[in-house]
């Protein structure tokens, strides 16, 4: 397996500078009031940033326009940001733990929480369509197409409501599995898809990233629920046994810890083998992020 | 003036039989859980759907695309929508009543509340860069630009966040300007401004009808402010008295109702006068919006 050979930690910190800095220049600190300190307070230091480094990966596969790749990186950072601040929200799952730091609404209060994340929201699609900074009018709409359907009743917030219906229900497997495509799956997917979109793939490697994204992205909560039973909070950063406290339904509590862990290295035999349908001529970074994603420990 | 000749009723009704229709197709009902059936509660049925009217206006006037133009007056009303339904909520305003009916959170829980906002959001933008239906790529990013702006943390939302830090504070005047110029001036001449975006307006027609929206904009804040107090609930279809009531600053606590009403005025002919300068042939349905704006009695 070539992902041994690549340094993915090298890799990954060069990026990130980038999408730290970027994200530090986009999101204002000088809005009314304290908006902007929220919005920078919600984005800024801290998570795994996996969102970005997809984008990144996958722009560099196809050899995409490096500044499109970077805007759209920090856009879906944006919105998984975003969603966050609202889903620690009282009336959602009322987390007051966060990256190892009070959440938005304990640090600045709850109507500011939730006007931050709208703007964050807003921010994101304001970064994909830049004016006079040379990316193309087709990257430009395509991004946007991307992201808002990623985003939506269709994707994100679907898998959110058809979440916030299901706690203290039990739900099928299929049905588990429809509701994570949608709230954490639908954004993975589409960060690969619009790494891809900032370049011209052919239909051989967009199909074969598109199935990458997918196996990726349910792999990925796969993995989370597992976590939220065999970490700690301190290692999580969030609060750990929340899924369980709550009863919600997940894939450990559907199928048990053992066969939960068989499925998630199953699901990374599908991205890979995906990777390897795509024809291009490097995709090791894609490659290790997601052996990184099923084995990461938080 | 040109106006009394025409027919502001009939223009209306048949732009918003069309938006009204779009809206309902767009709108999904068949979402997970109830998140579909809220975001139809927050748009339809309900509303003066000025905004719509203010870009299929200024599309028409500059002869701008007719689809490019429907997609972005349902785009700029779901903005309007959401964040009704986010101001609403008890962290913000705490309001019961809205256009005559139980407010969102009210009907269906804060937690689909927030996330049916967060979906109208993101489907305005998705409305504005659909694939396959022949609006120019260049148009598409265009309008996602206007409306991103519009909506954010210089726009909307750093208009809301503004408000927030001024309950119980006087304002001076050009501090009340700002905070409305971004709470419901932006986006007010964002429609303008998109509309004009569905055409290929010159130079002065643009500058015109910018300066047109941006008094607009606040003609129908100063005109909102007198009508907090002078009108009452059941013809508002919200909660009158409620800004003096939360001691909030407004125009007639600041000018007085006898100046806030002749500043509406001021305004109006501004708007008037910039109209003048676009040299566009008709102008006619954005000259009646205007005054309709100024004299309304909701």
């Amino acid at each position: 397996m070539l992902a041994v050979t690549f340094d993915l930690k090298g890799w990954s910190t060069e990026r990130l500078e980038r999408v730290e800095e970027a994200l530090s220049s986009w999101i204002p600190a000088d809005t009314p009031a304290s908006l902007g300190l929220a919005m920078r307070y919600a984005v800024l230091d801290g998570g795994k940033r996996l969102r970005p480094l997809l984008v990144l990966g996958a722009s560099e596969a196809v050899g995409g326009n490096a500044d499109a790749a970077l805007r759209a990186a920090c856009a879906v950072e944006l919105i998984h940001a975003y969603s966050l601040v609202h889903d620690d929200m009282p009336c959602m799952d009322n987390d007051v733990l966060r990256r190892g730091k009070p959440t938005v609404h304990v640090a600045y209060g709850e109507a500011t929480a939730l006007l931050a994340g709208d703007a964050l929201q807003a921010l994101a699609f304001e970064l994909l369509a830049p004016e006079g900074v040379g990316i193309p009018d087709r990257t430009q709409a395509t991004l946007c197409r991307l992201l808002a359907m990623a985003a939506g009743h269709a994707g994100m917030a679907g898998g959110q409501a058809i979440d916030l219906a299901a706690v203290g229900k039990s739900l099928t497997e299929s049905e588990l599995r429809q509701m994570h495509r949608l709230k954490t799956g639908a954004l993975l997917q589409a960060s690969v898809m619009m790494g891809v979109a900032c370049g011209e793939a052919g239909a051989q490697a967009s199909a074969g990233l598109a199935n990458y994204g997918r196996a990726m992205g349910l792999a990925f909560q796969v993995v989370d629920d597992i976590l939220d039973v065999t970490a700690d909070s301190a290692t999580l950063g969030k609060t750990a046994g929340k899924d369980a406290a709550q009863e919600k339904p997940t894939y450990v509590s559907l199928l048990g810890l053992p066969r939960a862990r068989a499925y998630a290295v199953e699901l990374l035999e599908q991205a890979l083998d995906a990777l390897a349908t795509t024809g291009l001529p490097d995709t090791r970074a894609l490659l290790a992020l997601a052996e990184m994603v099923v084995h990461r420990d938080n």
